[in-house]
């Protein structure tokens, strides 16, 4: 296939990334909770869409709509994900699911489309593409429940008519890799001018939970001298944290206290307890390592004052690096397209396409966030340049199926 | 009367106290809402108690319980509140209550009792000392609501059986004072093994409520140079307050941020909003206005940031001292019941007495707080310690009425 002969059509696109805003419209975004009603009629009506588009599609037994072609020679994997955060932007995973089905029949061979299961993790963060890469077990789901109103996760997958059905595997030699196209959800590509983004990595994420206690009492009967105030010594591990961390983080890098709860929380009560819900990112493993590292010293530090701190791991994601080819094929494209107007970055946020990366080569693509903004309704990126993805998309994959 | 006469029944007193706490036993402590059925209980009870000591007991339109003595000639009022904070203990305010109706039975003359309601604030705090001393409005009442379950305070005194009834003001000239004795909430007399607290002065509570506006934000995607984290400025504000304020305190001076509040709260992602509830305690005006000078320089400091940060004052109460003649009197009588083994402090909680003061004389006695608890089901003081608590009162009131 000649790269040159590629060209999608971007009405066809726009139309049905339209369509599928339908489904769970908010104000000018959507509500489309995983396993609601409108997330599986969305999911029926992509199957739909893929049978249409010449793929024959199945929605298998964690949610998974799988659009595989037929016919034999290279095949890639292209998709992302259809559920949206709570009342959240209507393109995010969408774009990419949509941008699969466009490649498929503009290319007419060689591309399966996917829409995985709850990147979100209304249960479990990265539900499908976990599942298909061989990491959930059943009693991984007979555990998980809705984050939001703790509906168990098996009762939701009944509920959805998904219960007894088989979980579509991963089969090892049926891809030559997996594309995802996103939104930025960051503000470089709106800030510089900049249409496409060619992901570096998807960084890791280490996630912790500090517990400090300390006595509660009375707010004004307690002298200060012999307080133990929960409050105050997480303020104190915060501010150290603001001071140290610049000093071992690489540029790249970010840390969020996106949480921070004081026990019992009232006006004239000395707190008794603290709880701190803190994150890091980065591409490399050896500064998150070096952040940890810090992070357990100031703790410790913090054990030194009137108040106990333990610090708890809920999470560490290892940093995944794009396939080279990959990005280089959509360097490429991109020049073609967009010349001048494409660089390389890693992905502060997680994706899919950190699971697949795991099996086979992968690779993504991010198209402009209108101001930066993700995961609200007011989440947006220009026609032109939503066309313009899928376009470099399109070219790219031509290139790595032509070998 | 010869205040070598006075001599209070400890085991009378005790048994009091034990039956009240029989309404509402939670553990070893007590959880006697404000107007809820079994504090109504305990308010009719006390009424009939009132009865048979000789005093001809009401309760009035907002749930005070006032028993009055016949007879012409000075004239104290003795009393605290009967209510407690949720699973609370079971002295607290009740002591002062069952020790003015003793003092009254041993006296026989020239002491009216009263249990003001809702002082602990599940409506209003101070609700009844501030009704009596006329700084209440009907306007005041139909605003008012339950803190715990929002229900409107005029539901709650209809439930009640109150609606309708008048409320008892301050008659001018009817006493020579008020007194009140209360557990001491700290742990000043337990530590050091004193027995008698006479109270020079009711702190200045100034509360504030700081809202720090950034942007919210993906955790991964935004860049630390541009985030406008509102956590990050709580944390830096909060920090600059635990440096600055040691410097422009006064040694008795406490400050407290009773809770932090972040918007979302979400562990991936950067707080858009933030809430800190903020107040400090003197018993000396000057010494609260330079706390508050240095609270807004650090509030204006925090402004200079990303973020903006404003700060609302939610109430200044003014400290109270206590009449000298009265301290006088109550230290006479804790030296020949408790010689050596009594002090002057002041008191860092909020009490009756403060509203009181602002009309009579008023004044307060102390007794130990075992481990200083407050506002918790363990809250306990010997009974020795009560007993000799109530003789304490009891003498310094008969000097008192004897001019």
């Amino acid at each position: 296939m000649s790269i040159s002969n590629v060209s999608i059509d971007g009405k066809r696109l726009l139309g049905d990334l339209y369509r599928l805003r339908e489904f769970g419209t908010y104000k000018t975004g959507v509500h489309r909770p995983t396993f609601s009603p409108v997330d599986m009629d969305s999911r029926r009506w992509l199957a739909e869409r893929m049978r249409e588009a010449g793929l024959e599609p199945e929605i298998d037994g964690i949610g998974n709509v799988i659009g595989r072609g037929a016919g034999e020679g290279p095949r890639v994997l292209l998709g992302s994900h259809t559920e949206t955060q709570p009342h959240a932007g209507w393109l995010d995973g969408a774009l990419g699911v949509m941008y699969g089905l466009e490649v498929a029949r503009t290319l007419g061979r060689g591309v399966d489309v996917v829409s995985w299961a709850d990147e979100e993790g209304h249960y479990v963060s990265f539900l499908g593409s976990r599942s298909h890469v061989g990491d959930l077990s059943e009693a991984d789901i007979d555990a998980a429940r809705n984050r939001y109103d703790a509906t168990p996760l098996r009762d939701a997958l009944a509920q959805a008519g998904l219960a007894g059905r088989g979980r579509a595997a991963f089969e090892p030699g049926r891809y030559v890799g997996y594309l995802e196209a996103h939104i930025e959800q960051g503000d470089e590509l709106d800030t510089t001018g900049r249409k496409i983004g060619v992901v570096t990595s998807i960084v890791g994420i280490w996630q912790y939970r500090v517990v400090i206690a300390g006595v509660q009492n009375h707010a004004g009967t307690t002298r200060m001298a012999i307080r133990k105030d929960a409050g105050v010594a997480a303020v104190k591990l915060l501010s150290a944290i603001e001071r140290r961390f610049p000093d071992v983080a690489a540029p790249r890098s970010v840390w969020t206290a996106g949480r921070i709860a004081l026990t019992p929380g009232a006006p004239s009560i000395v707190p008794g307890g603290a709880e701190i819900l803190f994150q890091f990112r980065d591409a490399d493993p050896e500064v998150l390592q070096r952040l940890e590292t810090t992070l357990e010293e100031l703790v410790a530090e913090a054990n030194q004052g009137p108040c106990t701190a333990v610090l708890e791991n809920i999470s560490r994601s290892i940093p995944k690096t794009m396939d080279p080819g990959f990005q280089a094929a959509l360097d490429r494209a991109a020049e073609r397209y967009a010349p001048g107007l494409h660089q390389r970055m890693p992905s502060g946020a997680g994706h899919d396409a950190q699971q697949l990366a795991r099996v086979m080569p992968a690779a993504m693509l991010f198209v402009p966030s209108i101001g930066g903004i993700s995961h609200h309704y007011t989440e947006d990126t220009a026609d032109d340049d939503i066309v313009l993805g899928c376009q470099v998309l399109a070219a790219a994959v031509a290139e790595i199926l032509a070998g």
